[in-house]
């Protein structure tokens, strides 16, 4: 386990290496999360940003920043962005998935929750998007308004695409892009942009970002069936539940025979789940090689992130980089 | 009623002077609120933004743009941008409004329909955001990320500030600022930016914009306890349901003796409401001339608007602009 040892994970010796410039982030975090009219604001975001989640994505801009050698002050600003645009996108996904979880009978406490998710989520779009003006360059606008609309869409469509068995591989990574891939190219691409670097820099950045959330991603969708060796543990089977396609099932989908469609139109289509069928949809998985192909395509998609490196300086953050992307993938690897 | 005839109306005026720009403003919108991967969206967007609301914001910005002079082509986009913000708005106002009506006892399409509110939403706020960076002013973006900021701290804080008798006239402000205010006038200032308007022509578009949404809002919280007159018709009382505490109960509040106060604490904090408590209400709005109070107050907000005009170029569109501001009282002059 010796690589999966939190404290040499490369995201920690990242953090180790990052960590001035990710305390004045969580310094204006701290500072543009408080609302002088509207105190609820930090009660609702308190336990989202100071929990401290582990920080990815603006340790993404941090490191694209520096490893392009930038010297000036706005790093900290679009970090910042990253962050609030992140923790908003999970407030509006609380509204989402908490409504599905508990359909039909939710609480008045889940419905004030609700109201405070939808409208705290929209400031903390408004001040990231005032972070980024501060910035003062519009291209690192233009790049991230364009990942919002991506953001959104792959949100819109995965509300349309799951629980129907239509929803093919193309689609599923239009919804993985928005999901998770767009943010984390965006993150890299505007830390080589405000460093001024050379165009095949920022595109390499923007490359490496957008592999490295696709790989994320489907390890994420992947470890819900319990990884390659489809081990029933906590956690497995909430996406099987919640009849959300992912590329396990869709896979095991475009390989099913009439017996077997008959199994998920019932399972994920009309959502009609007994005893047990978590367990052979496990099998159908494991039958038609769908984990271990979905395994393949996360390892492939952590190679194009680091091949993408390849036009970076070399050096500490990019090695660092080169292993976060081999450690997006270590839990099915 | 000749003045309030709907083709003498200024709002009327205003759209057949500008309706070659509109037709654009209208091109661009459906143009952009449009997504090649998520068919969902126009279906949610079509009857909000198709059916052609008054369409006041963006046609605010156009006369603003116009009155200075300006001759480019970005006034579309930046009408249309507030549109989009102004839909974005009112979608997630559904969630935030309907969950409050169906307190405890929502349906699963009441939930549907907020997950595709809050994400269809989303979509607008980034599709603006898409159309105001392609104006390529620093200076436009930085208003109207202050404007969505105070929007959201606005809704927030209307949140926490209902239903609590503390919840003075300057609390009010802020909300209807928010709620109103900010948009309307981010939308008159950012037509003056992207004219190249002298500052004192800006400032002035500013203020006009501000004092027009603050009248709008009054009045609109003064009908709904049926205007100055305070008769009971349809429509009549819904804050009161609702507990909102908009200006009129304000002042009944703060002129309130032992016993009003307990009926306001009953009614509004505790949610206590039963047959005839709307009717008393009103007499106690009528007994302490609170509705006679709200409507100066809204009238003063239109002589503000007026006044600031006073530094824009004298014509036809100054003129549409000052009976603007008229008509927005005219309901309950």
């Amino acid at each position: 386990m010796g690589m999966l040892e939190p404290r040499h994970a490369p995201h920690d010796r990242l953090a180790a290496y990052l960590s001035d410039d990710m305390e004045r982030v969580n310094a204006l975090i701290r500072e543009r999360m408080a609302s002088e009219h509207a105190p609820r604001i930090p009660e609702v975001t308190a336990h989202l940003v100071e929990a401290g989640g582990k920080r990815l994505r603006p340790m993404l801009t941090l490191a694209a920043a520096r490893l392009c050698g930038y010297g000036g002050p706005y790093h900290i600003h679009l970090a910042a962005t990253v962050e609030f645009i992140h923790t908003a996108t999970l407030l509006h996904d609380d509204v989402v998935d908490e409504s599905a979880q508990r359909r039909g009978r939710p609480t008045a406490n889940l419905l004030w929750d609700n109201k405070s998710s939808v409208l705290v989520g929209d400031y903390l779009f408004s001040r990231s998007f005032q972070l980024m003006v501060e910035t003062g360059s519009l291209r690192v606008l233009d790049i991230l308004a364009n990942a919002s609309a991506t953001i959104a869409e792959g949100e819109v469509l995965q509300l349309t695409a799951a629980q129907d068995l239509r929803t093919d591989e193309s689609i599923y990574m239009q919804v993985i892009r928005g999901k998770t891939a767009a943010l984390f190219s965006a993150a890299t691409e505007v830390g080589g942009v405000i460093a001024g670097a050379p165009e095949e820099q920022v595109k390499a950045l923007c490359a490496y970002g957008d592999a490295l959330g696709i790989a994320f991603q489907i390890v994420d969708d992947l470890l819900d069936y319990g990884g390659a060796s489809a081990t029933i543990g906590k956690n497995v089977g909430d996406d099987f539940r919640e009849r959300k396609l992912t590329m396990p099932v869709i896979k095991a989908v475009a390989a099913a025979d009439a017996e077997e469609r008959a199994f998920w139109t019932r399972t994920i289509e009309k959502g009609q789940q007994a005893e047990g069928d978590l367990e052979h949809a496990m099998a159908l998985l494991q039958r038609h090689g769908a984990l271990e192909a979905t395994r393949s395509a996360a390892l492939g998609w952590a190679e194009t992130a680091k091949t993408a490196l390849a036009h970076l300086p070399a050096g500490d953050l990019r090695d660092m980089l080169t292993d976060l992307a081999d450690y997006v993938v270590a839990r099915v690897a």
